[in-house]
């Protein structure tokens, strides 16, 4: 069988891009402090060694011969996705040039470094120099990844398999359109109080709160682990062994507990995907933007939900009686969704986080076409934070230079953040139409038909699927911006009241 | 340079297995219980690219390029001792066809199976097959690896290279002839009273005491650290990533602490070999030997010396008060130094230690050389109890099938453990010979005098120098019973008063 052939062929290659997720996770969680160095050369081996088998001939062949044999089979089948995806992968393995990769990996060596001084110093000038770049071998890429394609079709592609600029633009566009009406009104409203929040937490009671929380959602513990490290991650070993870490701060509550919920979406996908796929290609979430559907679905959707906490505050108030003895489900809850324009977009809030990330689309595009000069960036991304936050930064530390995304070489993946959003809420919609609606549920800590409803409808496929494939199928329709509007205008209206949405466009 | 040609093309080589081993370190440690499966095929990949890429026709042709090259170089230096360590170890992994290797492991295998069934129902008739079939393979082996040495001189040198039986067995007699009447000395005297060591002590102050005295050892925790597993172990994964594991009983304070010192003496020589080595073939210790060395030096010379404890008991008193109050220096030097016959190996003192390791010893000699029939095992050992430790195993499970290295097909292996252990006392009078007597830094808790000492002569070399070379650079002798029956006569001669040792032969 020619699939086997292929399924042989890869397992090994798999299996050391496992093990280099191991030794990382090493790196963020265990290893001494001094290990560094020689742990760099190890993850190297196995990523060039993984790389290597990757594009060889053989592989070459063993997919050519597979693709053949699939001609015969149902497109719809496990082993003929196996073979697109590998087909997939190894166009994009295969079409940079080493010399392309080698040139990205010094240019993002000198820039990581450059990002961390001039971010010190505040000073965008010391990063621009390498981030254009990374902005020309970037276009280079795409224009090999995808030749007859608008260069930043490709770039998107990377991270989300068929997304497209235009595609991305239209969807974004009508999010803003409602988003900045509901952001102004939550920017002017009166701000209810969240000092609770921000009180002695001790950490082994946090870390057993995340604990019960992660089992009552269904991560299997003897399947994965939850660690501390010192930024929040999610990484597969394989279906049976999926790490989450998270961070505690003893101040403040929130940070340990949504990062966990987060991580746990991611986790809860890879854990889900069918065992058969297992040491394949296929043995992982379909795209980023659907990985981050899941985690926003349970950081937001679950885990800020007024019927959560209803049923877990009686706990969490058990546990912390100091900090929480007398706050109510309603004052917790609206703590833990305060709202309101920040400079910075990894502290956002579930309102204004769209912003920051429509800015940085736009911005990417902009430079990837040639329309922007790296040299107007700062000028550009404080008139974007003005109109779209009404904030102006003070500095580009606090601006243009915060995020490490582009000193990673990395344009095409910020979108990804939204699309996740945009798609949790059309999910969970789509779940709730064939559930019924879920407060119930949460309010007694039953978290698991929800889970049962994403295993069935999105994790199992793992890359069998497309994320266009699995929203439409799972929801009935093309990926939309409204759902997630319905869910934040209400949400968010309940919450700071007085606020009179439009609705969409359509309706008008 | 073909130096640096060999060492660039052996680095990815190393960091492979060094890879492999993290994989199984997290296994032992951190690992949830459902990951074994897929990690087992992860840890295969490793070590079978490992293989691949060191048997190859390219190695072949750098280390052949290096040894014309090394004619030229000082015999003693690290380039050339790479360059013969590289041949060695690449003529032990070419000599046997990958047939004998499938089948070794596929009896393995079964072996592993069957010992594991054999020992519960204490019936070596089960067990008996499978150990008939790895003899013979190791018959094999060690002619395909030797053709002109003694059988068992080969399957001695894969542990402990340079080695050789009749060496082994001459050094072995001579410790026989003066340790079976000590050992029955101590077999016939009152026993100290370590009821206090049977005591509630809790985990975390035991933790806390460990790693306290893994620091005043040098063991340097940027560079390690110290992890629960069921079994201790140690391994490394660079210098500058040594990683201990020990396990903790509440109720029994030694079996934490001297296997933590124990693994220690292991994780100190694998920090302090020289930096230069990394991700080289000599970036570990000689020999198991030498290993075992160290391991003993610092749980038996360092952990179980008075002067030791004339430091540490206060300390150790101030963490359990109660399980220790009134118990005095020399009260608990005499329990934790309690020595008696016993059945099991692993349980064993001190003393009687080395009788189980000579026993073991002679009867692979027996089997390799076919003087003894695997059927007749039981018997032998048996007799073979009784003649050293006056005990008759009740059953097989408590006699010859108590250990596991047998099921692993490994043989050769045992006698390491003694000669490590007579190599810990030569090295340790050396060093007192160097430094002065270490009583009384070791009374003032200063332990680095001892570790400068060992670097300098045994870990820095890592795998440079043969175990021989080691020991007789470093102490101007060959290898000798002599020091450990020096040490193991007056320390127990006092301990159980009232034994007169007869000295060695050459004196009478």
């Amino acid at each position: 069988m020619p699939f086997n052939a292929l399924r042989a062929h890869l397992a090994p290659v798999h299996d050391l891009g496992m093990a280099a997720n191991v030794l990382e996770w090493d790196e963020e969680t265990y290893a001494p402090e001094n290990a560094t160095q020689a742990r760099a050369h190890q993850v190297a081996t196995l990523r060039r060694l993984a790389h290597e088998a990757f594009v060889s001939e053989r592989t070459a062949r063993v997919i050519a011969h597979a693709e053949r044999f699939a001609e015969d089979f149902d497109p719809d089948s496990d082993d003929v996705a196996l073979v697109r995806v590998a087909r997939r992968d190894f166009e994009r393995a295969t079409r940079l040039p080493s010399r392309l990769v080698s040139e990205m990996a010094e240019a993002v060596g000198l820039a990581k470094h450059a990002w961390r001084t001039a971010r010190e110093a505040s000073s965008f000038a010391r990063f621009a120099p390498h981030l254009e770049r990374l902005v020309a071998l970037n276009v280079e890429k795409a224009g090999l990844l995808m030749p007859d394609a608008h260069p930043y079709d490709a770039l998107l592609d990377l991270y989300e398999p068929g997304a497209t600029t235009a595609g991305v633009a239209a969807t974004f566009d009508a999010l803003r359109e409602r988003l900045v009406p509901l952001v102004r009104h939550v920017a002017a409203a009166a701000q209810p109080d969240d000092a609770f929040l921000h009180a002695p937490y001790p950490r082994d009671a946090q870390w057993a709160f995340g604990l019960r929380v992660l089992g009552d959602a269904g991560f299997d513990l003897s399947r994965g682990r939850l660690d501390a490290s010192a930024h929040p991650f999610t990484t597969t070993f394989s279906t049976t062994d999926v790490r989450l870490t998270t961070r505690v701060d003893e101040r403040y509550f929130p940070t340990a507990f949504f990062g966990t919920l987060h991580e746990a979406g991611h986790g809860l996908y890879e854990q889900n995907v069918a065992p058969a796929f297992e040491r394949t290609l296929l043995a992982e979430g379909t795209s980023l933007g659907v990985h981050e559907s899941q985690s926003r679905l349970w950081e937001n959707h679950v885990g800020r939900s007024r019927a959560f906490w209803a049923h877990y505050l009686p706990v969490l108030r058990e546990a912390f009686p100091d900090a929480l003895g007398g706050v109510t489900v309603d004052a917790f809850y609206a703590a833990i969704n305060r709202a309101a324009p920040s400079l910075i977009r990894v502290e956002a809030d579930e309102v204004t986080y769209n912003l920051h990330i429509m800015l940085r689309f736009e911005i990417e595009v902009e430079l990837v076409e040639g329309r922007l000069a790296v040299r107007d960036l700062p000028e550009r991304w404080n008139a974007g934070m003005h109109d779209a936050l009404g904030l102006t930064p003070p500095d580009d530390a606090r601006g243009v230079l915060q995020d490490v995304h582009w000193a990673l070489g990395t344009l095409g993946y910020f979108p990804t953040y939204t699309l996740g959003t945009l798609m949790s809420a059309q999910l969970f919609e789509a779940a709730e139409r064939d559930l019924g609606p879920l407060d119930g549920a949460f309010a007694r800590g039953e978290l698991l038909p929800l889970l049962g409803w994403m295993r069935g409808h999105v994790h199992r496929f793992g890359r069998t699927r497309t994320a266009d494939r699995i929203v439409r199928d799972a929801t009935g329709a093309p990926l939309s911006a409204e759902p997630w509007l319905r869910y934040v205008t209400a949400k968010y209206g309940a919450l700071y009241p007085g606020y009179e949405d439009r609705g969409p466009k359509s309706e008008r």
